[in-house]
């Protein structure tokens, strides 16, 4: 691990009272690279923050709260996120448009910025080495374990931690993932890198098809170690990969992890729409709850992209079974369901036997448990 | 009622044994406009009356299965359809390649086809004057109600029958709606009244947000009544927007009708996009369900689409309840819950602030009752 600290505060934000201020500090300003939320309904923590990140190449300090979203707060909610950044730069004697600031939890109230702030003071105190398990509770709100995530190969290491539970819970969607690496890379490598893994990664992974207000993702290059970009990239990937399989597995009610993969696509493009809509379909979700090898659902799902299919000769596989090519095959119907009670990851292939590209898509399934965690809250 | 004739029959489709077979006969062969799914994983019905459909502006005959989709069955699909058309077309001495084929069931299992064609012939040895509820009820599958409608303003009548419960049930998606009207006009006239209302009746409803490999939409002009085409478009609006309508009430587990009206936008397209948005947002339709006024959702759901929005102008109301305006309306949200819990038709509206275009999509909320009807079922 390198000199990078931590602190942690607590403003009242959660119910249950634990900390929800996390103060990250760099041993000096390090290039990084930030993407946020397509979203136009953006929280204020995200307007404020995008401002800064599009103005600095490097950063110094990072500040999240988690209980509150500090989103549709109006333009108070950007003044309070620059409050929370100026009191970091303060209390730590460093530029305040170095310190980038993010918000998680409940929509449309507005953050007790007093209390907010003297937690930040309190967690600028007590400054301790970067804990990544620490790190990712602190950050979490209806997140059932914590998610972070080590590699190391050779002098490279690359290491990160996140929050999500799905889009889902009460008004409190949200992700937050903040990936570090040791390698020494520019901003603009830093940067490709981080759109090609954000491609394949969080923005290939589904649990409600709902887009949150607030959902940020980081990569910090800590400058240490002189490494291949391609290296860097594979070790990025590999760390970000789990740090999103780990959001879905915790996909609130989830009892499935479900990789969809499409292939032998004419184009990329068509290959990861298909995935998506595939992903995305409340009944195929509904049928993997139900532990149903409903091969029809996923075809009908496939072809409704605007992305044309062949019906014909297109093919679809649960767990290596080949439940579809043109005609069904209702024999591997019976293997297929027992493979769908037996297995935790479920792996659904649709082979269009037309070019050379595939796309893959993490999705969970959805059931009663879905629908009492987001309908039985009330704001 | 005009001399339009109907005959049923059972080719033991539907576990139920009811009805399964419908034929409706025209008087004469009339100027028709099909409308049928995008889907690229059609049905070989849908493959066959598209095609059909394409060569001949007249029609005089409608053959219906219900319980089988006679989709995912290959090329044998496309073939069973069009020995249906044969069958009625040679029972009544008509031109085959003037009798439409359609088909709602599950997915992946060959018609019965001797079965069906036995039933066709039953059906057209007793035909009878069109009634429009029992031939809503052959063409159901798990539909809760039969959906049709009338209205008649002078000499002019339209009329019309549907079935839909949603898109959803157990591989058992699809929409069949069949609207006449008396009215005398051309091909071209009522094919751009028949797109016109498609897309801001059947095009702006969602349950589920899953498209169906079957949907067929059928206006077919009686030429008896002269009459201006804005009358004739005004009356075939009115009919198919009852019979839309009933078709989100009768969502799986549905227990609310939530009209999702996006005004005040730049454009069209935007007005529609947004509420297409909210209508479909699994955390805005598990939110109604639990009656919770929660207005995060709506606005999370505004802005993820790829048109920009202005979370600082727009407002959200529920019921007439003005619950943000660029900042939240606490004391709003009780009388909004109770409007929730009081009503079944629920209202949201979302006022953009920057145009003259609003657009108007129906949904339904979603509880256990889908859950346990879409997960439950296996194939």
């Amino acid at each position: 691990m390198p000199d990078i600290l931590m602190g942690v505060g607590k403003a009242g934000l959660k119910e249950s009272g634990k900390p929800d201020i996390l103060v990250v500090v760099l041993p000096y300003p390090c290039v990084s690279s930030f993407l946020f939320t397509d979203n136009y309904f953006k929280a204020g923590s995200v307007i404020y923050s995008e401002r800064v990140a599009k103005r600095t190449e490097k950063v110094s300090a990072l500040v999240i709260n988690s209980g509150n979203a500090n989103c549709g707060t109006g333009e108070e909610g950007i003044m309070h996120a620059e409050l929370m950044a100026r009191q970091v730069a303060q209390k730590l004697d460093i530029k305040h448009d170095e310190v980038l600031v993010f918000s998680t939890g409940i929509i449309g109230k507005p953050l007790p910025i007093d209390r907010v702030l003297k937690a930040i003071d309190d967690a600028c105190s007590i400054l301790e080495p970067l804990d990544l398990e620490r790190a990712s509770e602190a950050i979490s709100t209806t997140d059932s374990f914590p998610k972070f995530d080590f590699v190391k190969k050779e002098q490279l290491e690359t290491f990160g931690f996140a929050k999500g539970a799905g889009m889902i819970a009460p008004s409190m969607a949200t992700m937050l993932a903040f990936v570090f690496t040791k390698a020494d890379v520019d901003y603009e490598t830093l940067r490709q890198i981080h759109r090609d893994v954000n491609e394949r990664t969080f923005n290939s992974i589904t649990v409600d098809g709902c887009e949150s207000t607030n959902d940020s993702f980081g990569l910090i290059a800590l400058g240490e170690v002189q490494a291949n970009p391609e290296d860097v990239k594979a070790q990025v990937f590999e760390v970000t990969e789990n740090l999103a399989k780990k959001i879905v597995e915790d996909g609130e009610g989830a009892t499935k992890v479900i990789k969809v993969t499409v292939k032998r696509a004419t184009l990329e493009m068509k290959a990861r729409e298909i995935a998506r809509a595939v992903a995305n379909s409340l009944l195929v979700k509904t049928a993997m709850y139900g532990r149903d090898p409903n091969w029809g659902r996923i075809a009908a799902a496939a072809g409704s992209t605007e992305f044309p299919i062949d019906p014909f000769s297109m093919k679809i596989y649960i767990g290596g079974h080949l439940l579809y090519d043109g005609k069904p095959h209702p024999k591997a119907g019976s293997m297929a369901k027992r493979y769908l009670e037996e297995e935790k990851e479920i792996e659904v292939v649709i082979d269009l036997n037309e070019g050379r590209n595939s796309w893959t898509y993490y999705s969970s399934d959805i059931g009663y448990e879905y629908v009492r965690i987001n309908a039985e809250y009330h704001t």
